[in-house]
């Protein structure tokens, strides 16, 4: 069973951790490890003799708990998911337990700690670095699949608007055209607020679709995502309407090469740091690596950003210690060119890691396209 | 300028808490305390002679957030922006920084902390509640105008539903068609995933749209919420195709009872649980409380679940406090009946708590309809 798996997986990593039981609270980790889906949610993997997991919740979620959450006991609780849980591993003798500290905020802390009798408190809790975050960084095949199906469907979106958009139509339009298309093609949901951003606004890395109006010469730039299945697409295509100067074509090529040469310098084993530099790199050539504002890229699956991250290697390069891509990551490549006032460029794959390369999963075409 | 008196009452929350300057990171918390509304940021309101706001974000935001934080000076780093805002305050001589410990994270703590020089750090950071999101609960005119807006779509929306809805259509199909309205009708976004839940299905409080047929006779359950100009709607209402059994009309009947006993009994003054209680109570007589397994309503605005919450009394009712409402918030009344493996119903308001009474803001029929 793959969902035990991945919590044997993650009971390794709690023990390696020093802890008898991990608290897991991020929703997409508890999604991970058992399967449910409800909005409130607290997972206990204990490290005993066999793996065993509690998963808690409220009463909203009590039918679906059980059907989502199979061979894992369900406790439906009125208190705080987390705090449920942490009075369940003081009467159950758990000494100390692991939580994630960049998902626990300080009162989530102070109420699990409240919720332990005062002579066992003690060194019951050890903040830990995302554990199953971790370990959701390399895909397996049927997390692959789901991307694939959430990427093609993207690209087949994509296409689509390319016959429909028209100077003119407002940004807000194109979104609607968009988002409903991916409903009907199956999505559960977009996994970001929809990027639509024309003319000047294309300057704008995030700027999301409005009343303004595509113009009748100048770049749109598309970004948008949908979810299949729970997990993730994420793509970016810039195209023109009408005559472009030469200024934006050489942005537009720039852009488009600094993206080939990242995607080129992916393979199991590079540094992240790498493959941002390969696409940085180019734009430092071209004399645009200034208007370059963001990282070059991020990891992509139930959550829209997750590790690994492609930016710059950190001046201190110790810490956080020099980070490799390995097989069955996906991660998106993104270098984008912004000149305020003016217009921007973005161009963006979703790759998945090979041991020699990687695999595209947004196949559509990264030509010059002038409408 | 209204955003300053924003400033000004947060910056005497702050001041009442004994801290010198106040560190926000919560987003909606940002937006409304200085207009911005990128993905990263964080806002640094001091407490000196005259109060001073500095806002923290990156290079992707240069552009967007000069312009939308207009009156706030804006500080662009490739840091992380709370971390950007701690190295600040430590140069600008804070002595003591409250910061919101109910979104402030144990490793982003840490991080702040790590900012602050040695000698300093002792007594630079105080946990404290979260000050914004109190005040953010009694809702200004122009907010009550947004909201209002978005209540109004939503109405529109429902009315345009009863005219598509036909059994055997997907509840992803109704989802597609609803949502495409949202965007043209002016919604930036959906305010949640939104809940399309039919014949068992509508026995699942958060059944989000699947690929499951309406039924030829049963319930359907419609919850969604629209954002405009970044204040969400909620409301929800339960339809039936075909001929009702009686005990469907019996159940959806209390169900109606209950919440506008929830209704009646909003007015400014009345503590939380005497609302919740008003709607449960209903429930209660009519034998089906058991299966009224959450609370009766919670604040709505920039983000679609805030304070107050209207739940039962807390068994200990010392902590928390008891709450009561205020003239200008703006809250859900929505109590339900789910029985596993039937049918579930429930019907939802979004109103506005005013001196005497309140304002249904989602005046849609909620009587029996039959398609």
């Amino acid at each position: 069973m793959r969902l035990g798996a991945r919590r044997r997986q993650a009971g390794m990593a709690a023990q390696a951790a020093g802890v008898d039981a991990l608290l897991v609270t991020h929703l997409p980790d508890v999604r991970w490890l058992c399967g449910f889906t409800g909005s409130n949610a607290a997972l206990v993997l204990l490290n005993r003799r066999e793996a065993r997991a509690v998963l808690f919740t409220d009463g909203r979620y009590t039918t679906q708990a059980r059907a989502e959450a199979a061979g894992v006991r369900v406790l439906i609780s009125v208190k705080p998911a987390a705090v449920a849980a942490c009075d369940w591993m003081a009467e159950a003798g758990v000494k100390r337990c692991g939580f994630d500290e960049t998902h626990t905020t300080v009162a989530g802390l102070a109420a699990m700690r409240a919720a332990v009798p005062g002579r066992r408190r003690r060194g019951m809790f050890l903040a830990l670095e995302p554990l199953v975050a971790k370990l959701r960084e390399v895909k397996d095949a049927g997390e692959i699949d789901k991307t694939r199906a959430a990427a093609a469907l993207g690209c087949r979106l994509f296409e689509r608007m390319l016959g429909f958009m028209q100077p003119c139509m407002t940004e807000l339009a194109v979104a609607a055209e968009l988002e409903h298309a991916a409903r009907l093609g199956g999505a559960e949901r977009m996994s970001f607020d929809t990027i639509i951003a024309s003319g000047e606004r294309s300057a704008l890395p995030h700027g999301q679709a409005t009343s303004s109006k595509l113009p009748r010469r100048g770049f749109c730039t598309l970004d948008f995502g949908v979810v299949v299945d729970g997990y993730c697409s994420d793509m970016t295509r810039t195209v023109h309407f009408g005559r472009a100067q030469a200024r934006e074509r050489e942005v537009y090529d720039a852009v488009l090469q600094a993206q080939e040469a990242g995607v080129a310098a992916v393979h199991a084993g590079v540094a992240t740091h790498e493959v941002d530099e390969a696409a940085r790199s180019v734009l430092r050539k071209a004399g645009l690596d200034e208007w370059f504002t963001h990282s070059t890229g991020h990891g992509v699956g139930l959550e829209i950003h997750e590790g690994p991250r492609l930016a710059r290697r950190p001046a201190d390069a110790v810490k956080p210690p020099v980070e490799t891509l390995k097989p069955g990551m996906v991660v998106t490549i993104e270098p984008g060119v912004y000149i305020p006032g003016r217009f921007g460029v973005r161009i963006e794959d979703t790759v998945m890691v090979t041991r020699a390369g990687c695999e595209i999963l947004t196949p559509s075409t990264k030509a010059w396209i002038e409408l």
